[in-house]
């Protein structure tokens, strides 16, 4: 009776767990989505909104680890469970980046005039969705502890990265034709970094979530990370 | 004598953890510059040592893991002492990525041709010194606490971006005139995307350490990471 107790005393605990990563992965997604919706469309109060919020996210972090730290403590979780409170320990502090970066990209928004003006922003759409969505598809190998799918994130990462590599050709291109909008140009090539950088932490949190579903990160056949061939 | 035991329990440990993170991030310094030194000298020797080492790093991150879940177990910290171990393992996660670039670099150091005919390639030893400094600079402040320190590292992380975008920017004139040389540029270009990873890893560190030392995350005036202002 006492077992069968704890037992359940530490699935609610892990329930909880789960569900603020869940909460948190879900803000983080609205910030990317929001923050690219900002700057495409030059909605000030959209990208005020995706500033403050992150504060939320920030403050989710924290109740991540208050908890995760009294689950141990409290529950002494062994194996499989230790590991999982581990991940979401990790997971928290990766995410919590990912919010930092839809805020820089919010700020970035705000900082933009003559946007309709100024042919490559037609790029940058294209790039976010897919970096919003590897955040999406990470969450989802997270709550479903599908090591499969968060293989496809790792993969999908040099989809970004190519985007990145294309953009910024075009960019530079852009600025030796029109000398006039370099310092626009120079903000948006900022906010193609950070989407990169989303994709890569998207990327990061999808080896936690391998780890926590299978106790190994993933590699290829000779033990390569997946992400990082360069192939 | 019995609170007095325990502390000094704790102390140990904390001593042991600290060292643990010391040493993983001794090994990804030594990792980043050897990579690069790689690279540059074609030593495809040095380039198997890296990627051979990087399971070391590996295995202490899982020992932090260990540790860092021992104490929290035992010792039940509070407050200033709890959040080291928090960071701890959230550092330890960072560092242990780092080492993964580093030997995605190795590895890219090896499928190099021709490097002696590769003009932009002598751009790149000095974006990987500053990388380097920075994963050196922010353990240092790990050590000594020093969030001062930390901020610089943050700082710093700009550099790295400008000197990835010089360096994209290059590659690219150099790619437009010396078509035949396209696929090495691809190569160097993807061993400075990775670089810029790291000084963006070292940075997510650096607002760990800050964490650490002082209970609150690195900002500026309007509460805006420093590394992400793109002023």
């Amino acid at each position: 009776m006492g077992a069968e107790h704890t037992v359940k005393a530490f699935d609610e605990d892990i329930t909880r767990l789960r569900g603020l990563i869940a909460e948190m992965g879900g803000l983080a997604e609205a910030a990317v989505t929001n923050a690219m919706d900002a700057l495409v469309k030059g909605d000030d109060a959209l990208a005020d909104q995706v500033i403050k919020g992150d504060k939320r996210i920030d403050a989710l972090e924290s109740e991540v680890d208050k908890l995760a730290v009294r689950i141990i403590a409290l529950r002494a979780p062994m194996a499989d469970d230790l590991r999982e409170v581990i991940a979401a320990l990790k997971i928290a502090g990766v995410v919590e980046r990912i919010g930092d970066y839809s805020k820089a990209i919010a700020k970035a928004a705000r900082k933009i005039d003559n946007r309709k003006k100024f042919e490559p922003l037609t790029l940058l759409p294209a790039m976010g969705e897919l970096a919003a969505e590897m955040v999406h598809d990470v969450l989802t190998a997270y709550a479903a502890r599908d090591a499969g799918l968060a293989r496809e994130v790792i993969v999908a990462d040099t989809k970004v990265d190519n985007f990145y590599d294309s953009i910024f050709r075009n960019f530079v291109s852009h600025m030796v034709e029109n000398p006039a909008t370099i310092s626009t140009s120079a903000q948006l090539l900022f906010v193609a970094r950070n989407i990169e950088r989303i994709g890569d932490h998207a990327t990061n949190v999808a080896e936690m979530v391998h780890f926590a579903a299978t106790g190994t990160y993933p590699a290829d056949d000779d033990g390569e990370p997946l992400h990082q061939t360069g192939d």
